[in-house]
């Protein structure tokens, strides 16, 4: 289709990929699955079959803009719209909006997060197009993942009668459940997981944010007004006081005419190193390692250093991720590995900004 | 005393030290107790209220007789003896009596492993008083550590009647037991560490070596007599044509006149990374960190680099030993030290001298 656009939201910290992942280089522009790209290039290159260079956007932060411009040079670099500040979802998308709105009234548009990992290409794209052609007629419509376990980590999407093939409606959203919840969800196969990947045509996104969060319109107006001369200025001027609110809690739980759909695609959300590990080679002891390694008796750890010439040893350890750089070496359980943020937050509360 | 002397071992490769220690700086020239010194630089100033630097020798590597000199500029450099080959302690103990009978033909010398720790230098210098003075009328004498616990890591000597105030008569060595062995030497209270010190004449080790290991004594007389003309050039002919052996083993076992001067003043073997951790300052999480470390949930581990700027962060673990150098990482499980020395082995299997 000719109209179809992608917003790549490329704004988050990624904290829980410390030491790897820092404020000048977060976790979208990290290699975490080894396919020898940055992951926001992986989200591009899995769009470009569909949707050109030239119609893909990316919303990202100030701090990381001209990393990603370097990491793709064949995007217009006109297409990256760096944020003056985090402002979660919302504004990030109702921007990625007015700009698709600017250059096509009927342009429709995926919205994708830049660190989620796609294993089945082909089958991504067939349902890439499936949620275009049912957002192209006025519906919000997202991925269901169909869940492959009780995940308590996730949101959960309630999913009713199918409306054409492939394509169902939303009941509801709701929250990370519990692990019982989270189990009654997988048995009822009425619940996807909430991938947060989404398909509306600007005007309409647009309409529901003037409805929903009609500050955040307010706004995003003045932005859409200034494109073309005084952008960026008006945006360090409006940003800030946005709203800071997901896309999830500000519109879709309350909009009108949701669909869903759901997707098997080998789906998966880079949210900590435990994930990199489960996705990565293993050897026979179950070690992944990424840097070259030497162990004795040891098993299930993940081993990562930037410095191409230095090997780390095991002895008689299990279960660890290991990741060392130049200036910090994190040693966590790899069962633990949401436990990262906290380092992090500590080493904000000591000020310590050259290590974040 | 003016006929006394010390020999130093220091030439150990100590690969259970790896990555700090490597050939070129094995373990004896690492600072491993916190003192600010390199561990030979400690047993040098141990002795030296009582001995003199010129009267101090030590036997060392080739490899490593250049960084020995630099860390104690005070030694006179004609007073550390290069061993061209490791031979074990026999010979290197005979190398350094003739060297001592040559300056003084009724010289008593103390035998001193480098990679010694001792707590009350006071103590020490006390026992080491006492054990010239026993081993200056020809006595073999040696320290033995009254045992802290059945430790199954050391061997034993066992004693019998006081023959002067804290002198004992020596029963026999035995080899490293198992624990029940090491329990009942423990309750006998007739038994102590063998510490791998020991005192005597220079004329009467010599003489134990000549008429127990006559093929040592024939090579070791042939250095002597180059002694101040082609010394090293013999050494480098005869001494890998020596017989590899300890002094225990080849001398001790079957020498007459053995005494013990039992002894109990702090002395820990700095055998592996277990030992450091044992000896080191700990915090409430009872973490020993010779580098910066922040720690979330974890406790008993100990972290060492050798980049003053580079942070280490623990998050939910426990127990684990971490020494980060530029090309390599270690994290071994605490109560497992021992086996580092497997994987330098297994580096030297695979011809990774770089490494080693």
């Amino acid at each position: 289709m000719a109209n179809t656009y992608a917003i790549i939201m490329a704004g988050g910290a990624g904290t829980r990929f410390w030491p790897a992942s820092r404020a000048r280089r977060p976790k979208q522009l990290l290699d975490l699955t080894d396919s020898g790209r940055p992951m926001v290039a992986d989200t591009v290159h899995r769009l470009l079959p569909e949707i050109p260079y030239e119609r893909i956007f990316i919303v990202t932060q100030q701090v990381t803009a001209d990393a990603i411009a370097e990491a793709l040079p064949e995007l217009p670099t006109e297409n990256i719209l760096a944020e003056p500040v985090g402002r979660n979802t919302a504004p990030c998308i109702g921007w990625g909006a007015v700009h698709v709105q600017k250059r096509d009234p009927e342009g429709v548009m995926a919205v994708m997060p830049a660190d989620h990992l796609v294993q089945n290409l082909q089958g991504f794209r067939r349902k890439l197009r499936l949620a275009f052609q049912a957002a192209k007629s006025g519906a919000l419509v997202m991925f269901g993942v169909r869940p492959r376990g009780p995940e308590t980590g996730f949101g959960y999407v309630e999913t009713a009668a199918q409306v054409s093939p492939g394509v169902r409606e939303v009941v509801r959203f709701v929250e990370k459940p519990d692990l019982a919840t989270a189990k009654t969800y997988v048995a009822s196969r009425n619940y996807d997981w909430n991938s947060g990947m989404f398909f509306f045509r600007a005007d309409r996104i647009l309409d529901e944010i003037q409805h929903q969060m009609p500050d955040l319109w307010r706004g995003l107006d003045e932005i859409a007004g200034a494109i073309g001369t005084n952008e960026m200025e008006t945006v360090k001027r409006v940003y800030p006081k946005l709203p800071s609110q997901s896309i999830d809690y500000g519109i879709m739980e309350h909009a009108r005419e949701r669909l869903c759909v759901p997707v098997n695609f080998g789906w998966f959300d880079m949210g900590s190193w435990g994930a990199t590990y489960d996705l990565a080679k293993k050897d026979d002891a179950q070690n992944a390692c990424r840097t070259e390694t030497f162990s004795h008796e040891s098993k299930g750890c993940y081993t990562q250093t930037d410095n191409p010439k230095k090997i780390i040893a095991l002895v008689n350890v299990k279960d660890l991720v290991i990741v060392d750089t130049g200036d910090a070496l994190l040693v966590c359980d790899r069962n633990k590995t949401q436990n990262v943020k906290e380092i992090v937050k500590t080493l904000e509360t000591k000020n310590r900004a050259e290590l974040l």
